[in-house]
């Protein structure tokens, strides 16, 4: 187990009445349990709550009646206790017995249209064991074959693109890992969430993977250690977890993270190398 | 209420084991009751059901053990009762009392890219009047300027790309009509059934819309009457319904639908021109 | 006639040898005389220079030996006697007898994909009379419809992003033009020159439409009047004509512009209404 | 020297007066003589020729003046001597002195997006050494990755696609190479001819690149012995080079090509493997 302190600031101009809907507040799970939160509005304003089912992401309503400014802050304490498997071999799930919730992940969604890239993972990947170790040789394929290059794709950029053009961020690694996974029949899912040791600190995102018999983090960009990843969002693919989704004429003036890891004694698991982690 | 019998029945020849997921059973609502239901396998196997929530479509997975041939015939008997709203007018909802869980259908998929259809749309529907009839207006818009041509379209054609080339089926016509509603901040989604009247009888796609307090049903296409029209599947876009997922190499050699309708006495709703409904 | 002086001065800073081929030095034609031109390189090197056909474009190429700034300064008196028709009716060309030498210019290139819009061309414009107030309506439609938004586009963007997306600066309102010409058959090609309104001076780009005899000229964006057009660059779309195409590493530090027009007193047609033009 | 019999007869149904531009006949020049030539039309109607200068192309535009069916027949009997290089290593040519009307062939058209390949062909093929044998290099890479499959690609494929989707035809394996050569500085274009070898016979494309002193000839298909291969269109890329354009609602009704070799004695150099080559 390890405690972290995490927290965003974000403000906004507001020209007219708007209505914000956050979705930077840490999901609640087995592996995360958030002890203490405060959720600060300026203006104090109401605030409403939606626990959306995949990941329990949780989507913050604010409605802000006026125009002027307005900020959300966001604080929290939060346990971390990844589960780490110790198995030799982490294998895919047959279709024949895959959780049937778990279907939608496999199909392509906006960013991460896996129907196009079917002969390209089958010829890049498809001679791998199947397994954990193949998302791994994904991870390795997108970290060794795209340049991580802030600012070098959009809020349009998807997996189709990225695969081409070899460069992107984080969401776009993910998406390309994404699909990749999906078009290689084995479900895949994007997450978001704050992490140590981006410089400066930013929101973060990774993805998951189905596997025997639960969900695997995997990070193809290698910038972080996931053992310190905190999760916000889950979704199909970054268009359901957006941080803030906002509607009405709204400018963004400050933004700011920050998340502070304790290491716990009882553990040095965060000191050695991490690769087989589900949060 | 409508009484009708329907079904399909699908045949494949299996190279090897494979495995279908299925999603032609009709889902059950306030508006629609499952009256008496066959599902039979030839040759005999076992299937399991799971009910994706939106809209309660059911996947049924089959595991088809050997090569050899394969059939399932689907029928059943259902009672349909639309919503029909009599009011004179339909409202958008709010972004700020919207419910939030419906809020996931306003984001773009992978056939719907909403986000690179904003500026089109605020400039083609912007300057409607919010809510049911500016969905007439966009249904209206499509039918004037997409040409419903068999076979002009792929599994891969996107409403990025109908909206520019001008030519597709029901499944086209209604990825755009979706990805018009939430370019303008109106939830969409994607809806597959049974419908009286098409020659020859296929699987029909139209879009739901969620106005005031309900999803209404919408079809471009003008093909069909919507009283007429018996839901299966309900998703973000055709990904989330194809009518069968199949793993394993497989080939399709036979497939047949059939769909009668009894007009109730009680009403005559179906033979007076329809255009507000929610299934 | 008019007369015009004109020029544009451009800094680049290497970090190796580098090769540049500018296509920055006024083209020379019936209807552009260059009175007196000088160009000049900082340092002092040699260029060599080749014509390219379609519109006489003039590439210049230097080859800059070492790291360090370099720095052509264009300058340039031209004489312009655009030919203006009186017509009432410009008619197209019928296929049957057009010259065959324009034929390339019906075909897709790389930011005019003509191919994928032919039925929404025919659905928009397919109605009104063919020949030059056609192309007016292509002009209007595309003024009235797109944004001219400076910074929403990329080098990449192609009219068939365009048509959708609905914003663009000049270069893409011409590509969306050639476009729509060329679905409907007309031959249209992509013209760059220097042109007097702009503000801050740029390059500027416009499209020209074959019709009954000669090549006319069309700008969308009704920014500047075309009879202050100075004509540079002739292609098939933007690729062919680049202000400046570089090999090797190099940094752009600086890069200016300027046209003055001085109005001959035997004409007053540029201070008239221009609708029909030829350069 | 080898001589050739070849020709081709395509039958169309046209429906009222139509305009047809063939490319189908053989291109003049050093490499390749027309000894005699046959161009029959049914009914006898006049055409017309245009030689569109890159490589040649011959352009014949008939027009036929009713409906009703229309037949070209085109014969001819061809010799043909490659240039044959026996250098060890045939080098790239330096911007710094490649000859200036090559420069459009480094620039991305409809079919060939090779801006936006840059990366991915720097990474592929940056680290191969320059010159012929890195083009075999992308031709290798090519026949590899890319699956030969008749039907799964249309006319609206581009290698921007198919570097994804990994499937196409000769056409799209020449769009491939072309964008790869070009996203590497290397001037590329399209090449259609005649070719002994395909069952059944069918017009080929290949591609040509411009190293040392001229353009030398690349097939990635593997499907032909390129010394073998008749010249007919040679452009930027398919769009130049249709082997028909037509004007006018037109069915095509049938189309028949042959093409047979007689080996010269003098020379055997047809039935040794051939990888270098010019024509």
């Amino acid at each position: 187990m390890q405690r972290f302190n995490l927290g965003a600031r974000l403000q906004y101009r507001t020209f007219e009445p708007a209505t914000f809907v956050f979705n930077i507040a840490v999901a609640e799970n087995d592996h995360q349990k958030v002890v203490s939160e405060d959720i600060r509005l300026l203006p104090e304003l109401d605030f409403e709550q939606h626990v959306y089912e995949p990941g329990d992401s949780r989507y913050l309503r604010v409605n802000v009646p006026t125009a002027g400014s307005f900020e959300i802050d966001y604080r929290a304490t939060v346990e971390s206790t990844p589960y780490y498997s110790t198995a030799p071999v982490i294998a895919e799930v047959p279709h024949a017995v895959m959780p049937l919730d778990v279907l939608t992940y496999l199909y392509p969604s906006r960013y991460c249209e896996s129907d196009r890239l079917m002969r390209l993972a089958e010829l890049q990947f498809g001679y791998l064991l199947p397994g954990y170790s193949r998302v791994q040789g994904i991870c390795n394929w997108i970290y060794d074959n795209v340049v991580y290059l802030s600012g070098s794709t959009s809020s349009g950029t998807s997996a189709f693109n990225t695969v081409t053009e070899r460069a992107g961020v984080c969401r776009d690694f993910a998406h390309l890992g994404i699909a990749f996974c999906r078009a290689l029949g084995v479900p895949a899912r994007f997450v978001t969430g704050y992490v140590v040791g981006l410089n400066p600190p930013d929101f973060h995102a990774a993805f998951e993977v189905y596997l025997e018999d639960r969900w695997y983090l995997f990070d193809a960009t290698r910038l972080v250690s996931l053992d310190q990843f905190i999760r916000v969002g889950t979704g199909h693919d970054a268009a359901d977890v957006s941080f803030a989704t906002i509607f009405g004429p709204v400018e963004m003036t400050w933004m700011e993270l920050f998340i502070n890891g304790e290491a716990d004694s009882d553990t040095d698991m965060a000191t050695t190398a991490i690769s087989t982690i589900a949060i």
